[in-house]
């Protein structure tokens, strides 16, 4: 299994990392995955077809040397040129998720399986604007499309959807799928208002400079979207996801709550309607004998109402460098093993 | 995809139920199961090479009936015999467990594989007693052997394990599998006395008149040792797992857990030691927080420890006729994609 990542910054490095860490899980499942190139405009571009040690590009990487002191290596182009290159049976698509138009992961995406690669993706981005184009796409060129990290990173929600959960007749989903969030909502639980809540989130490495993507609900109504459409079925597009965020609470929301035996949280919802699908998030009291509510700091669990089942829950990380990772060595072997056909 | 039942008791009717209910998704899968032939020494035997009406066959059964009333259906020998009488592509082995012999599910398991059938069971005894036997029986006759409905029933533990965690590196499982347990344990914490409270579950259909499995801990033992052998790759006989149960428990250890703030569960584990695995079942008093404490009434819960994520958890049903036919729908579907070929 020849694979080509692409984007080598925090995630891609995770994705390095989870395939070291894996090594002798992958090689007793047959599978001995060989990276012949990797692609990233900011940190470099490299390739050899013997394949390139992932040990040493991570230490190069993270020293800010060139990527290019491999022995070896060849300074690589980018997408889409790269597939031309390089034979590959996997592209994995690591770069940063970008709500406004997907880029670059649809067009990688788009590249990468139009040349009849499987795709593995982090990013949230393609699946969530343009799943059904790319879903398609790979069907018509017999390859598949993995994207487990792109919900609740390596908690493995997707495959468990396609494998235990299949024919178990889901009726509907809810859950904490933004862990930034609820490190806030749980920082305030302690105390401390909104504004320093976010800042401790902030110090912790949880949310970024510019919060937004997190405290809005974006980041949520993108995994809600992605549960909708390619677990559920759905047809939905992003505006379609009710979305309310986190900044409007404050400290004296979360002790009217407390005093009431409650908690906030920032709930991701897919529900079946008269009407059909619909998804939506935004904050809820919840009691605390509600799974929700023992999900603390940065965790993600979510709550799968099923015909034969009742309720099923699955919690883990919500992110992650090493999680994240994970999901990659899972969706590897998932293709390796020829699963996820119906996708 | 052609399917012999072998049992007909509450398990069996509930795959029934699960077949029936999953129709249009296993169709969408492209899996259109004919059961042929339904065995059972005291509800019946019959068969029918067009394949049989599981709904009228449930009815029949419901109502006492003798099942070869079903129009078309001719009295069937049992196991092994029928397998010689009908064509089948899967036996799916539906009768208690028996933790002394494991028997009639081993016999059983081993003419099916013996015969090159993929085996289902949901009967903790065969892959408790004689698992790395049916394991190179299933590989030596190129057949799967699956058995989800053995841990937590229909919650997908086996496959969660088999593919979104494959490769994540378990270390150790600790959770809640005895539904029944759980339960008493709960109706303690509102009060009751242990003989009151077994008699609760008793009442309520959780606590068979002989609870010895339950609360001994001999139904949680089998289910460590089973998650210990398959998913862990230990290799302990029944003998090596340390077990205790919760009938020494009274009313007064129950409030000196509460005035301290925890609660008392069953649990089981499984954990690396550094002379190999080791797996138990015993009564433990855990905090607040821990999310066994949030796992109510017969719920099932186990948090696996990894290397990739940390906890990953997973709860739902341990126990329900509806919830365990559902164990034989996802491992038919899994046997339909051609997963799990490394069992």
């Amino acid at each position: 299994m020849r694979l080509i990542l692409v984007g080598f910054g925090t995630v891609g490095r995770g994705a390095a990392e989870g395939l070291i860490a894996a090594a002798a899980e992958l090689a007793d499942a047959g599978c001995s995955p060989v990276v012949a190139a990797i692609v990233d405009p900011l940190v470099g571009s490299v390739y050899r077809q013997e394949g390139l040690d992932l040990a040493r590009l991570l230490a190069l990487a993270d020293a800010g040397a060139p990527l290019t002191d491999h022995p070896g290596a060849e300074p690589a182009p980018l997408m889409p040129d790269i597939l031309d290159l390089v034979e590959a049976d996997v592209v994995v698509e690591l770069t940063p998720t970008n709500l406004v138009d997907g880029e670059p992961g649809i067009s990688h995406a788009r590249q990468a399986l139009s040349a009849g690669r499987h795709l593995i993706t982090t990013n949230k981005g393609p699946i969530a604007l343009a799943w059904r184009e790319l879903r398609e796409l790979a069907a018509g060129n017999g390859v598949q499309l993995r994207f487990e990290g792109t919900v609740m990173s390596g908690t493995p929600v997707l495959s468990l959807c396609e494998s235990g959960l299949a024919g178990a007749g889901i009726r509907s989903v809810r859950g904490i799928v933004n862990g930034t969030c609820n490190y806030i909502l749980c920082e305030m639980e302690a105390g401390t208002g909104y504004r320093e809540a976010l800042h401790a989130a902030q110090q912790a490495g949880y949310a970024e400079a510019d919060p937004s993507g997190d405290v809005d609900g974006w980041d949520a109504a993108a995994k809600a979207l992605i549960l909708a459409n390619c677990v559920l079925g759905a047809d939905l597009a992003l505006h379609d996801v009710a979305r309310a965020g986190i900044s409007s609470l404050d400290a004296e929301d979360i002790q009217v709550a407390a005093r009431a035996g409650e908690v906030w949280r920032l709930v991701a919802r897919v529900d079946r309607t008269a009407s059909g699908w619909t998804a939506g998030v935004a904050p809820e009291r919840v009691g605390n004998a509600d799974p929700l509510a023992a999900v603390r700091g940065p965790g993600n669990l979510l709550v799968f109402d099923t015909e034969a089942l009742g309720e099923v829950v699955i919690g883990g990380p919500g992110a992650g460098r090493r999680a994240t990772g994970h999901a990659v060595v899972a969706d590897l072997l998932a293709i390796h093993a020829g699963r996820g056909r119906r996708r």
